[in-house]
């Protein structure tokens, strides 16, 4: 029995671990949770999977989840409480939270000693180079949650590293594959968050329309695999069933394959070494599909992931800059106040505004994230 | 130093072996090798590599090398050389003939304690039970050369066989593959003899266009991996991109893609479990070629593809019948003298006249191959 802290429960990852859960009651058991403010769906879940402790976004999701809880629990508050919850007795994290939110409480828990299945992208991206030394250091695993790094996972699983000579990210092209950058002036954010694909948060649908998706991907990609960017490249391919590949020094490629479907990622990260039967997923049926489509990148259409290559090279705080930046880009356009080329506008001019430092400890990455953020809200008003 | 002894070196898997040997000088050496008639092309190659056994595959083939061999080697000649060449001191046994033949030298060998790279899908289609018996017994390893193969051994490579729950193989068609079954009544040798995707020797390129190649990988794949019939299936992919697959119980799909270049799973049977650089090879370009189909496969349109999964599942001597009638049958259409759909013909009888008989030893086989070739050339006059 694994016994399993979720963070970000009420979100599209958390929703679909717990569906992992509740299809293997023998091989899973939730000990923590935390969600935001959706009381109605938290507090449905902790009445289900009974975790011991529970953290809300606030206060007021506290008390409100204290009325309608049905059993006895630990509940805290905010991100005190939330690196609190991150502590709790497991065998594994499942960090599902949106957003660099989620960093402090991934190194908390590494530090205690605890794995980390990791859906939160933002945290490597962010600090990867602390979070990837602390791991190393307390010796605990890192699992990917996301399907592309779950899929590279297993193309590299048993192989040597060495012997690697590219990862292949696929990209679907997001929302607005088909239109031309001019096309993209005067888009909403309906179409926006209109995937042809995968349904998911709206954060990360809108990084996928942007392509800043898999350019967080491609830096979360260098930390989990230890890859040099020379060594990861990105194809776009439209249905989303090649998840992503590996090419080996002898021109064998690996590729994972599948339905669209976040489970099997999710219930890989929990059940690794192990693979479990899929309860109620859908078995892949490449005759039905027909084709598969591949095409070249193109950098100059999808201008923010050229940037998150080159931030990712830059190093230091420069993926910081570039995360921080897209945070807040993204926020103000979901709350239209924005369009969404300015996405990238704001980003470009973050990174060039920024002197890029090697190295940076947790202070300056948090310092670097809070004043990136600043600057985007005082440049709009 | 791996040691090498390489059986069938003019053929095309077997000049192929010898590229790979040439590249990597350092890391093989020709210990022994065999061929059949082909007397300048075996000089030259023995002249290079300078094996110190050779076979031929007659006397006058034999007597022919001696006058042009530069060095000092011995020579032996026929189906005793070609056993005595098998047990030759080596790492490896590389098995490049073709057909039935390959059966004996490779029980010696496996008895020998040597390892086996398989190209000769043939042995372990007559006796698929004695060969494995045997490489068990003897803690020898059978490595796949057939690109199918490869790719399976190294989708299935670092899992574990309980969570497997398909092999998909992939089938490119062969020659006719944009024929109907009416269309087939009148091809000739020469339309036959043109793959579209892999240049091969003439038998195996017949196999292709009639899909009892895919048929003979079917039950190949059974025994090399220890894998009931109802876990294995075929799927048409035109381009030849995704050599094979494996579908585990969790959804997920690895597949094995590549140009088709056989020097790369030649290679890796030669260097596993390392991987080499692959000299002068291809890299696959996804999005040069733009589109993958996958087809499903039509066992009336392809019936001896059906009629091979019947002898698979009928066991004992009826994939022996199987092979032999189709090796007999391929040989009467090179020469022109039945139709191509006569093949399909034969073999179908020759499984019907056959009454099976169950864990037959080797005596038996033998005895079962040749009756059914003596009775398919005597239904012809």
């Amino acid at each position: 029995m694994k016994r399993i802290t979720l963070l970000g429960s009420t979100g599209s990852i958390g929703t679909q671990t717990l569906e992992v859960l509740r299809s293997n009651p023998d091989k899973f058991q939730l000990g923590a949770m935390s969600f935001g403010t959706n009381v109605d769906l938290g507090a449905k879940q902790a009445n289900e999977f009974k975790p011991s402790v529970i953290c809300t976004g606030d206060q007021t999701a506290a008390d409100q989840l204290r009325g309608k809880l049905h059993y006895q629990a630990e509940i805290l508050f905010g991100l005190d409480g939330l690196t609190e919850v991150a502590v709790s007795e497991a065998d594994m994290l499942v960090n599902a939270v949106m957003g660099r939110v989620g960093l402090e409480p991934t190194l908390k828990a590494i530090e205690s000693g605890i794995d980390v299945a990791i859906a939160n992208k933002e945290t490597l991206v962010t600090a990867g180079h602390l979070v990837t030394e602390a791991a190393e250091k307390q010796g605990v695993s890192l699992l990917p949650v996301d399907s592309e790094h779950s899929a590279i996972y297993q193309c590299l699983h048993g192989n040597v590293d060495k012997e690697v000579s590219q990862l292949i990210l696929t990209a679907s092209g997001g929302s607005f594959r088909d239109y031309k950058r001019s096309d993209l002036e005067n888009v909403t954010v309906d179409q926006a968050l209109n995937h042809p694909n995968w349904s998911m948060g709206a954060k990360i649908t809108i990084d996928s329309a942007s392509m800043m998706n898999k350019g967080l991907e491609v830096i979360e990609a260098k930390w989990l695999f230890n890859m040099s960017y020379d060594k990861i490249s990105v194809i776009q391919h439209r249905e989303s069933i090649v998840h992503s590949m590996v090419e080996y020094v002898d021109g064998s490629v690996l590729a994972h394959m599948g339905t669209p479907d976040m489970k099997v990622p999710i219930q890989y990260a929990l059940s690794h070494p192990e693979r479990l039967a899929l309860q109620g997923g859908q078995r892949l049926k490449l005759w039905e599909v027909g084709k598969l489509h591949f095409e070249e990148m193109d950098y100059e259409r999808f201008r923010l992931l050229k940037l998150a290559f080159d931030a990712g090279r830059a190093g230091g705080t420069a993926p910081t800059v570039l995360n921080a930046a897209n945070e807040a880009a993204v926020d103000l356009f979901l709350n239209r106040k924005i369009s969404f080329l300015d996405i990238e506008t704001i980003v470009e001019r973050a990174l060039n505004d920024h002197q890029t430092s090697q190295n940076p400890p947790l202070e300056e990455i948090i310092e670097v994230d809070r004043s990136v953020r600043s600057a985007v809200l005082a440049d709009l008003t």
